[in-house]
Order: C-alpha cells, then sequence, then structure tokens
C-alpha cells in the first residue's frame, strides 16, 4: 500500500492509473476509521480494480475550532487498518496542501445548504463542497463514495458534482449500526456509559416513525411529535432537529405525506450526567415511504 | 474540425485524447471571434496539438439581462472562423448543458473579485469562476488560454484553478490592438463613429502614464489624475474606474509606487452623441514596473 502526502502526486498516479486502463474508487474520510468506513472500502472493491482512501481532517467544515482540535486523530492506526484491509493507497495531506496560502476560494451549493445541519452549523457545507471538490480534483477517481449517515452532505455531494459536471460517479454506502442499532460514528467513543445507553434513541424514533408510517400515519406534525417524544425520553439528549423533508430536494415534507419523505435527526447529547464536557453531536436518519393509500 | 455540442461527448473525447497521449489546449471564448481570439489560437497551437475552442455566451456573468440578449453571436460565423484557422474542436454547449435543472452550485474566488469590475457588477466574477470551472471540467484541457484584456478575470482563474487544485496550467496571452492603440473587443462594434475615434483614450491613458513612471513620478494620486485627465478629453467617455492597484492580489496600490503596478481602466462610451442606446463598457489595462529609484 502508497501512502502520498502531496496532491501533485497524487494527480500524476491519478493520470497513470488511468493511462494503464485501471479504474480508481476514492473514499474520502476524516480518519478515525471504524467499521462504517470499512464498508465504504469493500463497496469499493466491488466496483474498481484501485481502491483509494483519503484521510484528511478538514478545517473549513469545523464551527467551533475547539471541535477540530478535538477530533479523533491516529494517522498511524489508520494507515494500519487502510492496509490491514486490502487498500491500495492513501492519501493523507497536510491542510497546505489543500488549501495553499492565501486560498480564497470557495464551492457552494446553495438551496441544499440552507435547511437541517446547513441552518445550524453556518458555512459547513461550503466547507464540505470545497474540500470534496479538492479531493475529486487531486485524486481524479472514477468513482466515489460517501456514508449514507450524512444525508444532506451526500445530496449536496452529488449536486455540486452533477452542476459543475465534475467527471465521477458518486456512491451512497448503507449506514452501519451497532447491535443496539446506534449508527456508527467516529464521535461515539466520546460518550460516556450512560449517554451512550440512551444514544440508541434516535435510531429507536426512526424505528417508531417507520412503522407509524407502515401502518398508515399521513400527518407530518403527528409523525414529528412522536420522533421528539421518542427522543425525549433520553435525558442526557437535546434535540437539534427532528424533521420530516423531501429525499431529494430537502425541503419541508408536505403536511400530509406521499411517497419517500427523510426522517432527519440532529442530537446533542451530555457526555455523562455530570454534564461535564462540551455535548456529543450525534445525526441519524432513514428515508421511508408513505404509500399512496387506496381511495 | 468537430462540432461538438454536449459536456459528457466531450468528457469522453479528452479522455480519448489523453489516453492517446496528445495534449488539449482550450481557449475559452464567448464567440464573436476576433483577432485577439485568434492569437490565443495561436498560442495554443505553439503549446499542444489538440486545440479546442469553446463558444458560450455565459448568462450568470451578465448583471443585466439586456447586456446578455445584446451580446453579438454569430455561431455559424465563428465555426467557421475557426475552421479556418486550424482549430481540431469546437464545443458549443447550449445553456443547459451546462446548467443542469435547479443547478445551485457557485464557485466563488473571494478576495480577488471584490474590487475594480467585480464592486460594479456585484456577481460577474462568480459568473465567471463558476462557468470557467464548469468548461475546464467538461474539457479537461492540459493547459486553457485566456486574453490579458480581463486582467482581473485571469487573476481570478489562476487563482482559482490553484486553489481548487484544477489539472491545468493557465496561460495568459498579450492584449491585441487596433493600429490606433484600442484593445480589440467583441463589444467595439457597438460603437459609433465618434465614438470609436475616442476610445482611444484609454490607450492613450496608459502610455501617459507608463512615460510619467518611466520618467520617475512615483505618486500613486498623481498617476490616477493623469489617468483620469486624459480620459477626460473624451466628451462621450463616462469613467467608471481608473485605479493603480497590485498585480498579484489587486490591492489598491500604495501612495509611493514601488515595483509592478496595475494601470486598470475601465469605462462607458455613448455610442454615438445623440446619447441612444446603452452605453458600451470598455476596459483597458497595463503593468508597469515602478523601478526603484537610486537613493
Amino acid at each position: 500500500m502508497d501512502l502520498i502526502r502531496g496532491k501533485r502526486e497524487l494527480q500524476l498516479r491519478a493520470d497513470a492509473e488511468r493511462a494503464g486502463g485501471h479504474r480508481i474508487a476514492l473514499v474520502p474520510t476524516m480518519g478515525a476509521l471504524h467499521a462504517g468506513h470499512l464498508s465504504l472500502v469493500e463497496l469499493a472493491r466491488s466496483r474498481t480494480d484501485r481502491v483509494w482512501v483519503s484521510i484528511f481532517v478538514n478545517p473549513t467544515q469545523f464551527n467551533q475550532n475547539s471541535d477540530f482540535e478535538g477530533y479523533p486523530r491516529d494517522l498511524e492506526a489508520d494507515i494500519e487498518t487502510c492496509r490491514a484491509n486490502g487498500v491500495d493507497l492513501v492519501y493523507a495531506p497536510e491542510v497546505a496542501d489543500l488549501y495553499p496560502q492565501d486560498d480564497q476560494t470557495w464551492v457552494d451549493v446553495e438551496e441544499l445548504s440552507r435547511p437541517l445541519c446547513g441552518a445550524r452549523r453556518p458555512g459547513h457545507f461550503r466547507g464540505v463542497a470545497t474540500v470534496v471538490a479538492k479531493l475529486l480534483l487531486a485524486a481524479k477517481p472514477h468513482v466515489a463514495i460517501f456514508g449514507e449517515k450524512d444525508f444532506q452532505q451526500l445530496a449536496i455531494i452529488r449536486r455540486m458534482v452533477g452542476d459543475l459536471g465534475i467527471d465521477v460517479e458518486i456512491l451512497g454506502g448503507p449506514i452501519l449500526r451497532e447491535p443496539d442499532g446506534l449508527a456508527l460514528s467516529s464521535r461515539n467513543v466520546h460518550l460516556g456509559p450512560a449517554a451512550r445507553e440512551q444514544a440508541v434513541a434516535l435510531v429507536e424514533a426512526l424505528d417508531a416513525v417507520e412503522r407509524l408510517v407502515a401502518s398508515g400515519e399521513r400527518s407530518r406534525d403527528t409523525l414529528v411529535a412522536a420522533l421528539r417524544a421518542r427522543l425525549g425520553e433520553a435525558p442526557l439528549a437535546v434535540i437539534d432537529y427532528a424533521e420530516l423533508r423531501d429525499p431529494d430536494t430537502l425541503e419541508l415534507a408536505p403536511e400530509t405525506l406521499s411517497g419517500p419523505v427523510l426522517l432527519a435527526l440532529a442530537v446533542n447529547f451530555q457526555r455523562d450526567p455530570s454534564g461535564a464536557g462540551a455535548p456529543v453531536r450525534l445525526i441519524d436518519n432513514r428515508v421511508v415511504v408513505a404509500v399512496p393509500r387506496e381511495p
């Protein structure tokens, strides 16, 4: 497995692989690799003969510097994980490799960046879109793979690639979960035992509302109330948002559902009952289909 | 010579040319081709074995729809000009090919877009940066060539390409001029005879100030006054800006010049003395070097 630190070297490698008839899949990550990332690596392996992973904690997508500084990092362990899982190449640049001096160029996907996490984290998705554009231009992959846990991020990346015409196929990989249903996330390590136990509230809220929809409930407000009610049972949880939205446009779902609808959750968890430490922000989502009822 | 109307077809062609070991130069244009464009085609020919020209009047860089609608267009003549000048391929897309439905992605080069034309034409350079990114991603050239008459545009494109890491070399082509010195521009056709005669004021203002600098004048304000004085001799001219700026950062030049300085002019010309018709906006520029004086 190769480790590349510089964008220019990566581009030359991409050109050589392409000239040799190989196909490249890129899995962009911020490191702290877990089984969720590895499922994306597996998906990549099923699609191309060159599997590349980028590891870069992107400063421009963090709202607080403390969150950026505190983001879990262990490059050596991540590189070892990649090696053990058949990754062909790791691109792990320094910040200056992707953000040159006097960098002043931003990629903005406007409408899709406004609601949900975009409303709570100003500039977050501008940072995401910009760094993903840079990573795609550096690695020149045929396919790039992102987890569906970050649903809005994936929607924004698909739209950016389509709008700008970047010649790459974007694939989403399904959410991986712990045995109790908690979605895998690099942030889960920050949860104390009590918070970890209560964090199952997110997936159970999604489960509950999916069942309500399956049993015929079509009122958006009733379903939102059901999401909030289940989250409210976790004393360490503070709801950031719990919303029903159109999975394509991310606009608010209609009052009476019909067709596919995105259930989107973001919850700030206290790390433990003492209240010490910054809260841990967890997100989860699911797309359910409100099948039109018989007339 | 080939004519391609669709981005996807162009990308496949670019991949095939690259796989065959060829090098592509792209000359992006808005059509209405004149000798200035052809000098860029010649420069392209000296650098690569595949010379491509794009012809696209980009709606997102116009501030008034009337200016967009009124921009000179003659695709058939432009295609014939390309054919006669050894161009290998023309890419002439429809708007929907570069701006898909619900397009909402913008590329913004912040600081460099603020002064000069950016201050007078809000959103103009965001439109330019976005469409140039799209064109580069569609044609995948090794080299892309832009005229130096649009100095700020060229600076913004260089910065965008560097910041995003687009794998292309950006080249500037020198300004071409009429025998009396007027910089070639597709807009010159709109000038009536009197305005056309007076339009030489721009280059003569640049000449005058270049001579003043060469003879030792170092006061920014004195030189700006000299630019404005020469432009003021043209009764049909209304100065939009006449400024001295740093050629790299586009920040205001220091009060006492030292080193390279950009002289930048934009002037709105009445088409003719009757005052009828929208004014014609002409720009011109020159970089001169204020050599430090002997102590």
